[in-house]
């Protein structure tokens, strides 16, 4: 394990959990909580509800590609991998259509090193600043309202370059959406999930990790033919 | 990563996921799969409902301890450790309220060493074999009949031990409970979660790791406030 210990990117899920504005929300209740049985000990248990997609999660490539892989099928071997965290933070906070271009990719490989083949890289936006204050995080917090939603995300030619010319594992965003609010008919998320590969949306703490040297880890709960997962992100430093 | 890939010990959710006889079990439904929108490209997301406890999962310190951690507030470090696997699965097989005694941890550790600080305890009875028979894993496949409940456990004298002279981080099985099937009053439970330690049950496939050299990661999802929750487990060997 890390020196440190892991370093913990995900969101709760509670009643306050950002999901899309189409989606009803998390859930949890209690069946019981107090004393139980003959010795009268303390017990408890709750159940849960959720939409797929909301939190910290992975999209499966089932999301956007019909014959691709449901949430219990991705490899967990591609949820693993060096963590490249490439910074557009400044950009972000001048303009929150803002999109993750070729060239911070190529400012990040200047400074740090080619990607290496299996990478996760995390689109560092700035954006868990605003979690979970809808109207701040997505652009709306109006039931439906996808047509205000405003945030960073990838742009379509900087995931078809790292299609073309690298090996990168899986993408994260600390953001609600691979692509960005404004996008109408998910160009990155029909590119990415299309090519066989997994994304993971509202990362949390992003800003804890290093550009380069982090192990992340993305671990996404094992739903059967699910087009996404609940995903308990982390990672170690060595 | 470990050299061949995680090795995933982990059961899919789905209908046939085993629960609790008093647990109503896992549903997930898509709302909606098929073309979409005006590109006319293919979308796919769902729900799911799941009580906490069932499926592969993590017993919280807060399910049998009032002032325990919940399911977010469990130390992530302490899902994480080295795999120490003790296998008593000759006696189980021929005894279903077989218990892992201290004699199987003495054995174990002659064997293979003292239980090294921050290990996982994974207790092999073979009783994998049987999901998702409920009759067979459980004992009994009848709704709420908890009085027929038969499957192997940890003894409750072994887990003192553990607490008094060693220095384990979490304790896995895998059956349905940390208690053997025909405990009344979850002696094991209220010992190991009152002592603030997470539990994780219903392991898959534990006969696919060594007894010691695998990093075993027992991950949770993040939930406010969960008595437990889902967890994916896996295992790397260097
Ligand atoms: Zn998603
Ligand atoms: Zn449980």
């Amino acid at each position: 394990m890390g020196a440190a210990g892991p370093i913990d990117l995900t969101y709760s899920f509670d009643e306050q959990s950002v999901y899309w504005p189409t989606e009803t929300g998390f859930h949890h209740w209690y069946e019981h909580h107090g004393r139980f049985g003959g010795a009268g000990h303390f017990y408890a248990a709750g159940k849960f509800y959720a939409p797929e997609h909301g939190g910290t999660h992975m999209d499966a490539p089932l999301h956007f590609a019909e014959r691709g892989a449901s949430a219990d099928q991705v490899f967990l071997g591609c949820c693993i991998g060096p963590a490249c965290v490439v910074d557009f933070e400044e950009r972000a906070e001048r303009d929150p259509d803002a999109m993750l271009a070729v060239s911070d990719i190529e400012r990040h490989e200047r400074e740090y090193g080619p990607l290496p083949a299996g990478a996760i890289l995390v689109a560092r936006s700035g954006w868990g600043k605003f979690w979970p204050d809808k109207k701040r995080y997505l652009g709306t917090d109006r039931w439906r309202d996808v047509e205000h939603l405003r945030f960073p995300g990838y742009s379509p030619e900087a995931v078809s370059f790292l299609l073309r010319e690298r090996s990168v594992a899986a993408l994260a965003i600390d953001t609600a959406s691979l692509d960005p609010g404004n996008a109408t008919d998910f160009p990155v998320h029909r590119l990415w999930l299309g090519a066989g590969r997994p994304g993971f949306e509202n990362l949390a703490n992003v800003g804890a990790i290093p550009p380069r040297g982090a192990v992340l880890y993305c671990i996404p709960m094992k739903i059967a033919g699910g087009t996404g997962a609940p995903a308990r992100v982390f990672a170690l430093v060595p």
